[in-house]
């Protein structure tokens, strides 16, 4: 790096009490869904992140005791000495790419469930769970306080001894009992821990006075914490008692790692939140209480906008999980000019779904996150060509994009063919709709790379036939053709029953409403049995464009999926706030001109809602008919990738596409034998 | 045992295939939430049962392949020859105790996520997952049905190798794509493995004969079937196709394991299901089909029935999953006469809710049920005293009565002390309400126990206060003085506002309805943020009673916690079916003497339901008085327990009162590690 680099201020070292970071890029704390039930994954992972250029790299909360047991979520684990190996493989894999190791040690408090310890829940007064589970938790009188600064001294204390660098204090993110102290609602408490600001953050204040002295000599002594709830009067706000905690506490910690809660609003996506550095507003106060210097986040992929919070004194790090996630490389790419190379986080939050469904974390621009151990990876490196050879990829959606990159990358001679006027496919198409905008940057990443490659044509307006394929000559085709919502109310509830359809009803699909056409004057129902996004965002559409809408589903909440990417609630309000009436647990029974007829998935009961449009959105049907007339022709290669091959988010797609270019031309047994690589639990371990 | 035993034909030993089972008692495949994942923990369970007498113990369903990939959840998996050490201490385990061990291979189809493994999702033909999940599973082609035959058999010949007697091909509950091929709505094949039945069955017929083929020499070879989806003619029908499978198949199996699904209608709860052998009316055709020993369950805990059954000819094998859990060794108790030692399953289905939130397995019969290898819990054994001393349970509810049980099988002298007039607590009081009556097991098994001890005494209508319990001069003290229910409305949904209660309005809490109170003439809200079964119950009752009942609760669903144990969807229709309204998404906001005010969850727009009378059924405050008024009083031990401690579930409170009988005299530091054994993943593991 030269000093005539725009962005020479972010690679500036910073110290971190005992330690120096080497640049201002700070991969805060997140999930990954990997932890304790998969340290080897979890270690290769974040050592790419530090080969990638980030300074420090940062453990997902790590529980410090069986009364904080977050099974079967695979989060970190540090109970006791046994759980020291599994981590210093990733503080290995971190140091061994020059960064800093850091980690978040939790108690959860009443988020906590304890399934699998069946310990008790421990909370600052008696409650119940902060899931709808029918187990209370139970006050902490002082000797269970005791107990809890002890379990967090000693995982300090064994934390250093697995080779972290920094140690985090938690109190974010509604999850942590540090926090639940904190706040007077759940705070009731009438001895030195409850009342009064200065009474409910002592054990804060203790937990950081104890790790600075079991390891402060050492390690970097890291807060997070949570300035504002985002609820305005009802909750923790920033401009107050937010405020006056980083006024308490401003020189205890050595690093101040700043956010807004719940984790809905740390990590909103970009159909509810499409600013970059939102949080910017709610944090900017914290670097004038204190002179330790302090990270903050707000899916930041702009170095312009980085340079700007640095300069203006809003942060001294830029804090990421997501943009780390979507470009693990994100810091060289700035260092080394390749700006335009950054592949950037589109805020779908598929990489939380996974967590939270108890998977290996998973990205939609970055493919190879979640794989770096298991499959051996690399987001930038791929295995050149071992011989001279052409490949065809047929469609341009994102399963077509990605696997023409990559093979382009390995060098072969590659040509891609759209049947549209313009690349994309689906995350083109979708991101027309409402608050989507943000996925079209899946196709300009990979349109702005294959642009510049010399071994790669690209064409439009080329809908291929077998003869055509055929014709061209090329020994290798990849068919990734897409696939077309039905029209006939066939999904998940209507199998046994398939609907009548019938009379002039004006039947469309989501194909239809992304092609421009819209439901003639009149009420419209839409009807899902996809329960991911797309109806949600069409029933949006069609209110705001004046339409009576109805909402059905044979779910109990409107885009149930989207529970998993922490946009549910916001749906579902938001489709209230536009008038949108929303029937649940109805599943599609017929359709005509004048209404449709829904059964209650309860109790069979049926009812009727007038309409003279319906929207249905249940299944895709894939497209393989070139793949069927192209099989058996000779070709070296025929294979049907992405939603043709299995119609799935657009993160499988891509993740489709990136699989066949790695396997391209690898034995078959190798390309099978990577299905079956997974960590497995050892058969000898015992009690200490 | 001598040939005077009534049940003597129970204990005849019965051939299967190559195999001899040592009598007629047999555990079926039943999930556990241990698995691939806890395999010491899954081991010991199942060698437990081996030890109480079953003689065949089954695995649960084990994954043959990364395209059946249930993580997170923990069952059994044979996918490569690394599972096999894993599947071996469980056979060993059941060998060890005399038992044959069976293993339960099962392709998923489109049942399985394949979170993990991202692997493909494979059908008959196109569809959805079976789950409200974006992705959907791809028709099979020829060779995918070979690869599947081929994957099937090498794990039929792993698990020869992981010492296994009998190996099942599997055909149930909804999730296995041998059984989706039978099924025409699933079935839209064209080809020789659709249309017809005998095609549809090819691919089962194909798995026997290829599981014959590889181990019928040595395994014997099981077919679990269910036998009628119980839709009537919307699904398979015990009287069509169901029959007529079981005839074209008959000889070919060693083992015909036959049952009914949904996987809700084979295990259904005493709630929904109160009659034992409630299958016997759909499986009963089976015998008089084929030569073959046949197995069937039906929550059978009887020995009379047992035997009828025997006698009959409707099985020739009693099947169970529930009652081996509630009580492992159940047949050796028939076997020596102790019949009245039989802890009778409760059929609350707890550990089907373990297995489904991805934890190991408990029964609130059984404490002891998945803490064979964790905590080296025996159902039957107990550590006896080292020394004598006087120990005073108070409280006789299910934490009390477990408690004291458990001491008086130590040697102690234990003296009970219960406040109310019969003993129970809260599982006397539950059971009284519709649908609960099983629950009263719970007191029963331990009542009978503790009746027959002469070391134990029993008090009821004996509220202790401190001064009291001082005066008996017993040095230790158990305190299991429970939980009474909230009256404030104040619960999980309302922390931040508190609901206001104002005005001559009738508040009831699940305490007065179960103290007989009901509310007076006029409708009723019963508001529920407990999400159990409690307020489902009570709502039912009233309707039962001719109140216009309104159903209120800030989740999408009545009874939300009821899905994990299969009862979800009854008890929501039952509601329907009795005329109760349902207010989904809605927050208790205010009440009075007119009317409830509840605030939408999504929106907060609030509105007014009329109402006389209120149930609120939000927490419960623990009764811990008595305890506190004894603390520095010099006791040696004095320990709060079960609902007093922790308001949880009665299988909690249960728990709690074992563990305290264990744990009573042992050193503190033994206790605390305890919770610290786990299963932890291998960090050496490689593919192979």
């Amino acid at each position: 790096m030269t000093e005539a680099n725009a962005y020479s201020l972010l690679f500036e070292p910073v110290q971190i009490g005992p330690v120096t970071a080497r640049n201002r890029f700070f991969q805060v704390p997140h999930c990954n869904g990997m932890g304790h039930v998969r340290p080897q994954g979890e270690a290769a992972m974040r050592g790419m992140k530090a080969a990638g250029g980030w300074s420090v790299v940062s453990t997902q909360e790590t529980e410090i005791h069986p009364t904080s047991d977050l099974s079967p979520f695979a989060e970190n684990r540090l109970w006791d000495d046994r759980d020291i190996p599994a981590l210093r493989l990733m503080t290995d894999a971190v140091h061994d790419k020059g960064a800093l190791a850091a980690i978040q040690l939790v108690h959860n408090g009443n988020h906590a469930q304890n399934l699998t310890s069946r310990a008790p829940v421990l909370a600052p007064s008696d409650m119940s769970l902060d899931h709808p589970f029918p187990k209370q938790a139970r006050a902490m009188d002082k000797a269970d306080i005791r107990e809890l600064r002890r379990w967090h001294r000693n995982a300090a204390i064994r934390a250093r001894e697995a080779g972290f660098d920094i140690v985090y204090v938690y109190a974010g993110h509604s999850m942590t009992v540090a926090q639940h102290f904190m706040l007077p609602h759940m705070n009731h408490r009438s001895d030195e821990y409850g009342g009064s600001l200065e009474n409910r953050v002592r054990l804060t204040r203790e937990l950081l006075e104890d790790t600075r002295e079991a390891v402060g000599d050492t390690c970097g002594v890291a807060f997070r914490f949570a300035v504002d709830e985002m609820l305005g009067s009802d909750g923790m706000q920033a401009a107050e008692e937010g405020r006056a905690i980083v006024e308490m506490l401003a020189e205890l910690p050595d690093l101040w790692d700043v956010n807004v809660c719940e984790w809905a609003n740390d990590s909103a996506t970009t159909r509810f939140q499409p600013q970059d550095g939102y949080q910017n507003d709610y944090i900017s106060f914290v670097k004038s209480l204190t002179s330790k210097p302090v990270v903050g986040v707000g899916r930041l992929t702009s170095p312009d906008m980085m340079l700007s919070m640095v300069t203006k004194g809003i942060v001294d790090f830029i804090g990421a999980a997501r943009p780390s996630i979507a470009d693990p490389f994100l810091p060289r790419k700035i260092e080394e000019g390749r700006i335009d190379e950054i592949r950037e986080c589109i805020g779908c939050n598929i990489c939380v779904m996974a967590d939270s469904v108890g998977a290996p974390i998973r990205c939609t621009q970055n493919p190879t996150m979640g794989e770096e151990w298991r499959r051996g990876w690399h987001p930038e490196q791929i295995a050149p060509k071992e011989r001279e050879t052409e490949a065809l990829v047929v469609g341009g959606g994102p399963a077509g994009l990605e696997c023409a990159m990559q093979l382009a990358r390995r060098g072969y001679e590659v040509t891609l063919a759209e049947a549209a006027d313009v690349l994309g496919g689906r995350v083109l198409r979708e991101s027309r709709l409402p608050g989507l905008g943000a996925w079209a940057r899946v196709k300009d990443y990979r349109l702005n790379d294959l642009t510049q490659r010399a071994n790669v044509n690209i064409y439009a307006n080329s809908r291929l036939d077998a003869e055509q394929v055929l014709e061209l000559g090329i020994p290798n085709a990849f068919i990734a053709t897409g696939a077309r919502w039905r029209a006939d109310g066939v999904g998940r509830n209507t199998l046994r029953k398939p609907p009548t359809i019938s009379g002039a009803v004006n039947v469309l699909t989501p194909d239809d409403i992304m092609d421009g056409t819209l439901p003639p004057d009149g009420p419209v129902v839409v009807y899902d049995d996809d329960h991911a996004y797309i109806a949600g965002v069409i029933a949006e559409k069609l209110a705001l464009a004046g339409h009576d809408v109805v909402f059905v589903t044979p779910e109990s909440t409107v885009s149930s999926f989207a529970a998993l990417t922490l946009e549910q609630r916001r749906i579902q309000a938001r489709l209230i706030e536009l008038g949108v009436e929303i029937r649940c647990n109805q599943v599609l029974r017929s359709l005509d001109g004048q209404a449709m007829q829904i059964a209650c998935s309860y109790s069979d009961r049926l009812q009727s809602i007038a309409c003279t449009s319906a929207v249905l959105v249940t299944e895709r049907t894939r497209e393989t008919a070139l793949f069927e007339a192209l099989q058996g022709k000779g070709l070296t290669t025929l294979e049907l990738i992405g939603d043709a091959s299995g119609p799935a988010l657009i993160a499988d797609a891509v993740f489709a596409g990136h699989k066949a270019a790695r396997d391209f031309e690898r034995p078959a047994e190798a390309v099978e034998q990577d299905w079956f690589r997974r960590e497995i639990t050892d058969l000898k371990n015992e009690v200490l």
